[in-house]
């Protein structure tokens, strides 16, 4: 498996690795010279543009530093600066999630555009290829006038379907156009995943923490959400995943796969193996959401848990809100033996999604520019992370543990026990900045002291004063 | 009331309605010719095109005929040519409405490009003005760029909310921007308003028949329905429906008050406050459905029920996709007291609404191009009914029975009772034309010999053969 992985990594990245085995080895040491790049070229006999796109990756990941006028050095590795949060291992039972007033409260404040961003659940708008987008819509509109004057297909355009069928394969997967239905974002795949497969008074397995409005869909629809530990590397704990199957005859798991929202993790191809082994052997469904696969950090597209999926098992849920349109509302979700249930509550829950942004995607992808602009993305946000995360060590109080992102655009920050992270929501609100408080992605009340960062805008002086103001407030 | 009403009849109008008296009281007789339309120019004191006007009007509503180089005059009243379907009083409980596999199939054979679509749910691509969408579209997109690169609010675009709550005036409301929430679609808007008012078990009083994908929502969320006995004309049983709310502990009632899916009646101002304070009093949300309260045929708008509503218990439901734009999926809101819940709901089921159709339908209707157009929309589909209407009278065999539609585009069928219309549905399949079976707009299999034919294509010869086709099937 990790042979093949290896095979298919682009140039400038077996390049890097190569660099960053050195510096694991200690071949390469904190304060040494990188080779030079005129050097690494001859070495490897590769062009410079590779070895600039490898120095780029290696900056991204924290291994070296640009020094002026003088090449790149190995850092300090950014794993030695504050520890990751801990993985806590305390099991609960099925939990009533009842309402939360608090989450109305931050959804308002994540989409007020007077605070500083570090709440979003997007990228800043120039990060997006709005202009390219627009274009497309142009051209749509002049070829097919007629796209508003229709109800499209339940399950929606084929021309898309087509599309993300045919990059399926990219995460191991091989669909076909007609096992898919399109959705209004990744949101509505989500609730007809769990319709699909569930009924009022339902267990759901989810991931301790997890994405807070996944908890207020299964409240919504009447259902129990049991929470499973979760280390913040390497997800769900297995044997307490199989343990309260067992004992509380959980209807469905739902787990984010790639680039967790809010762990930031993507679980490798072992242990998603394993994840949809076990859950197949106890015969219950996964809805995967992998909303986040397309922007993970090391250049290598994920597979994910459908991959493995030998019995119509897994209802893989995506969207292209969070790396292309939010203001779109495309997802769609590959429901597998429940597709003629999904297809048939996707009639009744909004009937067909528009068509024209469904196309416009459509002919983004087919012309190549999407996966183009994927990569430069992923640049990007790669690069955010790291430098929202040396922030975050530079002015949080000593004792903060902070995730280590793989995709997605989160951090996951873990305050000293003492701070109250909603009194901190709060507080950061009041200097019009703002975050979310750990507390609404668990069902029962955990994670008090913890937030979630958003590192989607780019790094500026206002993004700096806003985590050095945190720091403060925290202290 | 009905003075203010009177008040505000267009012109033309009031000139078609003296006609019209002149016709009921016998003073013009069928075979009579109607005044010139000179002579009615100078009698009245009119324009030409105003008189030209009443004179259309009055042919769209059946009460006179053109003949050629002679003028117009009197028919025979289309009311007596067959009668309607007659209101069945049968009284039943609480019913859960199981899958209904019929349903799927018909769906599928509406979207059919392929078939005639007398099922269709929609008006042909032509009557709709995608041109001038269009264009507006092409400045929106110069206008705000970056309306992909951003979740929209939860509730929907300020500038759509605004001309919603300017047009509310014009069927007796007098909404706030703050109080309405955006929706996918009409399809959304029951979705959300179910879900806010009730919880899986609840009884939900509904009309019989009503709208089938209504009874869908209805078995998707564990509630049941309670069938009301619904005159063609009249809407539910009052009596009925108090004595079912106080049996059964009724959760909520679900109407559509205007252009009735499949009746075609609008309900008159007396009875829609008769409905809400019924309901107030037994304090019973009501959710009231107008998507076709704006495609009605006599030139006024009708009011709704939330018009009579004092104390927020109706939930109001409409869409732009049966009057201006099925793909852009536009519907909205009004939840009354509910409005927190349901913006909860939105923001779990589908987040936000795409911004681009919401921002273009603000345009269309600022700048006066809605209404201008909806007056055009309305003459050509009261003429569209009235001429399917004739062709099922001519060629459908004796027994049947037929609505009168005031608005919207559905004919609804009573065939003789010999004859089961799901047979019928299956053989017009097979000769390529789709229709509705009328057991579908049932919980409990009532209606096995009434079909619903869409009016919403312009007639043509196909049509008149599918008609013919379908009388011919049916003998």
């Amino acid at each position: 498996m990790r042979e093949i992985a290896q095979a298919k990594l682009p140039l400038y990245l077996k390049v890097a690795r190569q660099i960053e085995g050195q510096i694991r080895k200690g071949a390469l040491r904190v304060g040494d010279r990188v080779p030079s790049i005129r050097g690494l070229k001859r070495q490897q006999g590769v062009s410079v543009s590779t070895v600039l796109q490898a120095y780029f990756w290696l900056e991204n990941q924290g291994w070296i530093e640009p020094r002026p006028q003088s090449g790149f050095y190995v850092r300090t590795p950014f794993e030695e600066l504050v520890p990751e949060p801990e993985f806590q291992s305390s099991r609960s039972g099925p939990t009533e999630i009842g309402v939360c007033d608090l989450l109305n409260e931050v959804v308002l404040s994540i989409g007020d555009p007077a605070k500083t961003p570090l709440g979003a659940a997007s990228a800043c708008k120039a990060l997006y290829p709005y202009q390219k987008l627009n274009r497309i819509i142009h051209q749509v509109m002049r070829d097919d006038p007629t796209h508003s004057s229709r109800y499209d297909f339940t399950v929606g355009m084929a021309t898309l379907r087509r599309q993300i069928a045919r990059r399926s394969i990219t995460y191991g997967c091989n669909f076909s156009p007609n096992e898919l239905v399109i959705t209004c974002g990744g949101m509505e795949a989500l609730n007809l995943g769990l319709r699909a497969v569930g009924r009022p008074g339902d267990v759901i397995a989810i991931e301790s923490p997890t994405y807070f409005a996944v908890l207020q869909i299964i409240d919504s629809l009447g259902m129990k959400a049991i929470e499973i530990p979760t280390h913040p590397r390497h997800g769900m704990d297995l044997d307490a995943l199989e343990s309260a199957i067992r004992k509380h005859r959980v209807r469905a798991c739902l787990s984010i796969t790639n680039g967790h929202n809010p762990l930031g993790f993507i679980l490798d191809d072992g242990y998603k193996q394993n994840l949809v082994s076990l859950l197949s052997k106890l015969k219950v469904p996964l809805i995967e959401d992998d909303i986040y696969g397309d922007i993970t950090f090391n250049g290598v597209r994920p597979k994910t848990a459908k991959a493995f999926d030998t019995e119509g098992l897994v209802l893989l849920c995506s969207s292209f809100s969070k790396v292309l349109a939010p203001g779109f509302r495309v997802g769609w979700i590959h429901p597998g033996r429940f597709l003629e249930t999904v297809t048939r509550l996707k009639f009744i829950n909004t009937i067909a999604s528009p068509s024209l942004p469904q196309v416009a995607i459509a002919d983004f992808i087919q012309c190549g520019g999407y996966d183009r602009y994927l990569r430069g993305l992923r640049m990007t946000l790669a690069k955010q992370v790291q430098v929202y995360s040396h922030a975050v060590v530079k002015y949080f109080p000593e004792g903060t543990k902070i995730s280590r992102p793989a995709g997605g655009y989160f951090l996951w920050v873990e305050l000293p026990e003492r701070i109250d992270a909603v009194k901190l929501y709060r507080a950061a609100l009041s200097k019009n900045i703002s975050i979310v408080p750990g507390v609404i992605f668990s069902a029962s009340g955990r994670f008090r002291n913890y937030i979630r960062i958003s590192c989607g805008y780019p790094w500026s002086d206002s993004m700096e004063r806003a985590i050095m103001t945190l720091g403060r407030l925290c202290a």
